[in-house]
């Protein structure tokens, strides 16, 4: 049983079109080619019960991991932390080892800038503020830690929205986690063909065949071309152990696919040779 | 009030990180400009299970419409139609109407390819197989036509996910009916001006404080730099009628801004000039 993992994004940006969501990509990708099913993304607005209804989605869900990206910085309207602790019924406080986290990147920060002193305003402080019971994550990047609560059957980790900070934080601590909880051989292979000359309608009673004869092998079309030129990449993954054989599965999965389809009338695009 | 939306991105490739979200941004966009809050996206599965449930979710939160994209294609794992047809309770059933367009299409394409005639196999007629009292919308791009199915507080409508076709049945259908409910005059209005040498956990109380002072407007700074060299856009929005004159509101609350920042010892870029 590999682990599974659902990804929520924090932030109006998000849901006014103004950004794409690159955090949420960079992290499936992660998380797939370690073994992991991404399950679930969810972006929410920065409001505290938006957030919190989401989190206690993902919880009653029983997903192994929860990732938060964004919402943890000093402003009125990062409000991750506030919406964890509402969704875990716990009370917010100034965690210590936080704190010195944030004093030490803004001492830093003094020193760099020749600043005498940084006062440690209420803003920053909020960086330091977390649920009772969470552990702060060091941010070798920015200034807010990443965050990491245990629950029964769920690991929640926040993680910024800055896509650099994110993903140091993903690197160092998040990923080592994930590592281990999907066992060190399970990994996601996949490979892509492209089909030209055959409408996804004839493609499509031959993936299930050949799906059918390749267990564990997933075969998805998708429509790269004009209306009347058909193009279709056909993406091929498996997610298994080295004892599974899994590249020897997806080139067994890949030929039987290019017969069937040159059968068909069609052309296979394939390691840059087209056939037939 | 204003309508709000939800968007649920169907497709396994989003969730293996495969390919970005464009078409939950384009489409937040798109609604964020007519007026229309959106409230929040959702990316699931190819699994019938997990898209009912996600249409399910946002129709017991009464949202006012609910765009869905993707699975609606002639391949096994197509099944946005099985998904929202299970979340509603309702048989699925060849459309007639629906029947007609997906024949037209097919005869169109061999007519143009000189092929004499194409079978409406069971992957073709899938895509006209709607859950009952389900309006198909023409798609001007692609095969598989559009869904629209009204409820007593939303309406419900499923989108394809290759993007041009999401786009153009978009624009051609769901556009009116967004800003029909947003209300013609309802806008969204924004600016963004980049402030630097000054730190966001400086910059957050004088947020605040403009914030406070010019009710509508929504302020959210976004790190732009580098740790120690700090570079932040501020973006500040309105969704308002031109009655309140939104553009006026948002120099008012830039110009007191700016100003506020420039006081703290921070520089502004703003239409392409710095100031001081």
């Amino acid at each position: 049983v590999t682990a599974d993992l659902e990804i929520i994004c924090i932030g109006n940006e998000l849901l006014i079109g103004k950004i794409l969501n690159t955090n949420a990509q960079w992290l499936s990708k992660q998380a797939t080619l370690m073994g992991i099913t991404v399950k679930r993304i969810t972006v929410v607005r920065d409001e505290t019960k938006e957030i919190a209804t989401a989190i206690k989605e993902a919880l009653r869900r029983k997903t192994n991991f929860v990732v938060t990206t964004g919402g943890l910085g000093p402003t009125f309207d990062d409000k991750t932390l506030e919406g964890i602790a509402q969704a875990l019924n716990r009370k917010l406080a100034v965690n210590r080892k936080a704190l010195i986290m944030v004093k030490e990147k803004y001492e830093a920060f003094a020193m760099k800038n020749h600043i005498e002193t940084i006062e440690l305003t209420q803003p920053r402080i909020k960086m330091a503020t977390l649920p009772r019971n969470a552990h702060p994550i060091f941010n070798p990047v920015g200034t807010a830690p990443g965050v990491r609560v245990d629950t029964i059957k769920t690991t929640l980790i926040a993680l910024p929205g800055v896509p650099k900070e994110m993903e140091a934080i993903f690197e160092k601590t998040v990923a080592p986690m994930l590592r281990q909880a999907s066992g060190k051989t399970t990994m996601f292979h996949e490979k892509s063909i492209h089909a030209n000359n055959i409408m996804e309608s004839s493609l499509a009673p031959l993936i299930d065949s050949v799906m059918h004869d390749n267990p564990g092998v997933y075969v998805k079309s998708h429509p790269r071309g004009e209306e009347n030129k058909p193009r279709i990449e056909i993406h091929l993954s498996t997610t298994a152990g080295q004892a599974e054989k899994p590249e020897e599965k997806l080139q067994k999965t890949v030929a039987q696919l290019v017969r069937a389809i040159i059968e068909s009338g069609g052309n296979v695009v394939y390691d840059g040779k087209t056939t037939p």
